[in-house]
Formats: structure tokens, C-alpha cells, sequence
């Protein structure tokens, strides 16, 4: 879809800290995260709510989001995580695609869903991206 | 499971406000909830993470979970949706048998995921409970 920042990202015109790819799914890193290891798992296909999914996309989508999941928590510190997904403006949707954060969380980190964005420099991106690469080939 | 709430629910030891049920899956109101339609997702099979899903439970699950979310924007007033897991005492996570919170949202409810809950009456619940039963049928 044209001017949607995601399509632009799946389609390869925007660089991203991909972390996962599929023929359906691609996961990266979320460029505010909240914690070291945030992740975007989005569908390829532009669909801004579940409910537009088509079952297989769907299907893809989440089996992506489990994998994703696992190596996330293999790959980074945490003590629990959190998924969501906000769907409409008024929900917090800034980017009209469908995408599901796993957010990693550590015991007291103070999340309350409006949290200022931890600053990581280049280095520790790459460095989360390869590690969370690997784990999904463990 | 013994001693989980969510398993005792599923068994039908406990009563819930029942939205859907399939084989894999069990969709009931939040006791607890944020706004009216809040729904809680739930697989039958006792697991706590993602990543303990077999394959066909956890696509049975978002199968059921896209068909409920539907029937929720069908069923009650909501500007938006947040879709979201707590996994993990230290996310937030109550109940050790996973579970996706389907919350309607609305324009300026000022919610920040730590939020009072609505109090709602029996007729009121039962209410709700009826109108998502009935757009499932749509």
C-alpha cells in the first residue's frame, strides 16, 4: 500500500533491524523500544486489523509470532513479555498495518504502556538484531 | 490443570460470561473489565506462554481469536481495539494459563493499561454477553 511506512519497509525501500523473514511474516526491531530486544512482527500483506486477515496469512502470521516470541526470550534478558497489538487511532495504532509488539519486560522496569523509548545506540542494535538471529536457528 | 482458575472455568467447575466456545477455544467477558466488551481469550489446554502451544492449538487459538474480535466490533461501541498478552508475573500476567485481553477502546477513556475498572451489573453483563453471542451468528 502505497505511503504506509511498513509496506515501504517489507518492500525493502526502508532499512530495518529484520530479526525474522518469511513468505507471509517480518519481524524487527522497534526503533523505540522499551526494552533491549523489542520486536515488530508484521504480515507482509496490508491489513491494518485482524479481522481482515485471510486464514492463511493469519495462520503464517502467528505461527511467526511464536517463533519470534521464543527466540526473543532466548536472545535477551527478561523476566516476562508482553504482546499487543493496538488497533485504531484511538487505541495507540500510530502505523496503519498490522503489527504485534513483544516487548520484553524485567521485574520493576515501571511499563504502564506510555513509556519513554530506551536509547540504544547502533551498536546494541545490531548486537540485539544478531542475537535474536541466532536464536532462531538454535 | 489443578488450581487454575482458568482451567476450573474450561472444566465448567466455575461459571464465566461465555461468548464462544470451539474445541481448542473459550472466549468469556473480563470480570474486571476496561470498557464493555471486554473479552478474554482463552485456549482449553493448559499452557502459560506462547511457546508452549502445539501447533494446533495455537492455531485453532488466533483462528477463535479473530472470529471473537469481530464479533466484539460488531457487538459494542469502540473507536478501536488494543489486543494484548501478559506473560509472566512480571508482565502483568495473573493467571498462569495464557490469555489474550480483547479491549474495546474509546476515544479519551484515557486508559494506560493501568486503569480502574468499569463496574458493571449482572443485566448489563448479561447484556453484552448476548450481543457478541448474537454477531457471532451474523
Amino acid at each position: 500500500m502505497e505511503d504506509c511506512l511498513f509496506c515501504t519497509i517489507v518492500a525493502g525501500d526502508i532499512p530495518c533491524y529484520k530479526v525474522y523473514e518469511d513468505e507471509k511474516t517480518l519481524a524487527f526491531l522497534d526503533i523505540n523500544p522499551i526494552n533491549k530486544g523489542h520486536t515488530l512482527v508484521i504480515p507482509k500483506v496490508h491489513v491494518s486489523r485482524i479481522s481482515e486477515f485471510e486464514d492463511e496469512d493469519l495462520v503464517g502470521f502467528y505461527r511467526a509470532l511464536q517463533k519470534v516470541t521464543g527466540a526473543v526470550e532466548r536472545a535477551v534478558r527478561l523476566d516476562g513479555l508482553n504482546l499487543f497489538v493496538n488497533q485504531g487511532k484511538d487505541a495507540g495504532q500510530l502505523i496503519p498495518h498490522f503489527h504485534c509488539h513483544i516487548t520484553p519486560r524485567l521485574k520493576g522496569d515501571g511499563l504502564k504502556m506510555e513509556i519513554p523509548s530506551l536509547k540504544l545506540s547502533e551498536d546494541e542494535f545490531v548486537d540485539t538484531m544478531v542475537k535474536i538471529k541466532m536464536a532462531l536457528t538454535d
